[in-house]
C-alpha cells in the first residue's frame, strides 16, 4: 500500500467534503450493520490494517471502529458500486456494531400501515458497562 | 399517509441538501443491491406506493426505481439507524438493481493484496436491450 495510487483510488470518488459512504455488512449472515463515512486516509488505513477505519465529521479525525469498545470489524471484502460513489465492506464483527448495544445500527423498523416504530432486535450488551470503563 | 407528520418523519434526519442515504437490500438473500438518496417526498412516495422512489440530484427530481427498465423494487421493510441519518430498505427486486446488467451495483471487489479489481458477479441482462427500447 505504498502511496495512494493503488487501483481502488482510481475507481472510487470522494465527494466535495472528501468523503465516501461505506456500508458495513456482516460477512457471515449478510446483516447490514451500519453506514459511516471514509476519507482517503481512513480507506487506506482500512486496507493497511485489515480493520475498518472511518472519518468522523463531528470530531474531524479518523477513528478505528471499536477502538474504545473492542467491537472491531475485521475486513473480509471491499466492494464498490457502479458509480464508484459508495463502498461496501464485508466484515467479521466483534460482538456488535451499534453503540446502543444492538448488533446492527438498523434495529428499528417502521410500519406505514400502523404508523408505528418497532424494535426488531434485542440489545446484546449494556452500553453503560462498555463505554464507561475508561472514563 | 395523510400529511408528513407520521412517525418516521420524527425519527429520521435529512441533511443540508434535504437528503438521506437509503441502502437497498434484497429481502430474500440479503445481498446489498444499491445505495441511493431520498428526500421527504420520495420517502413518502415509497410508503404510499410500496415501491422504492429516490431523489435524483443530477435530474433534480423524484424517480421510481425501474420506471424505465421495469426492474422495480417492492418494499418489504423500512428500517433506520441509531442516528436516524440512514435508511435501510428491504425489497423484492425485479430482475436486477444495476443499470449495468448486474443484480447488484456492488459487482466489483478490490483485493489490496494483489492490488486488483475483480468482477464478482455476472451480468444477467443486456443494458442495451433494456434501456434503448423506449428511445
Amino acid at each position: 500500500m505504498e502511496g495512494l495510487e493503488v487501483e481502488i483510488f482510481k475507481e472510487v470518488k470522494f465527494d466535495e467534503r472528501g468523503l465516501i459512504p461505506a456500508i458495513v455488512q456482516d460477512a457471515e449472515g449478510g446483516q447490514v450493520l451500519m453506514l459511516a463515512y471514509m476519507n482517503r486516509d481512513s480507506l487506506q488505513e482500512t486496507f493497511r490494517t485489515g480493520f475498518t477505519h472511518f472519518f468522523s465529521r463531528s470530531r474531524n479525525k479518523i477513528w478505528k471502529k471499536g477502538e474504545e469498545s473492542g467491537h472491531v470489524q475485521r475486513v473480509r471484502e471491499v466492494l464498490y458500486d457502479c458509480d464508484g460513489d459508495t463502498i461496501l465492506v464485508k466484515v467479521e464483527q466483534e460482538v456488535a456494531a451499534c453503540h446502543t448495544g444492538h448488533r446492527s445500527c438498523f434495529y428499528r423498523c417502521y410500519s406505514p400501515c400502523s404508523d408505528q416504530i418497532e424494535e426488531v432486535e434485542p440489545r446484546i450488551f449494556d452500553p453503560d458497562e462498555i463505554y464507561r470503563k475508561g472514563s
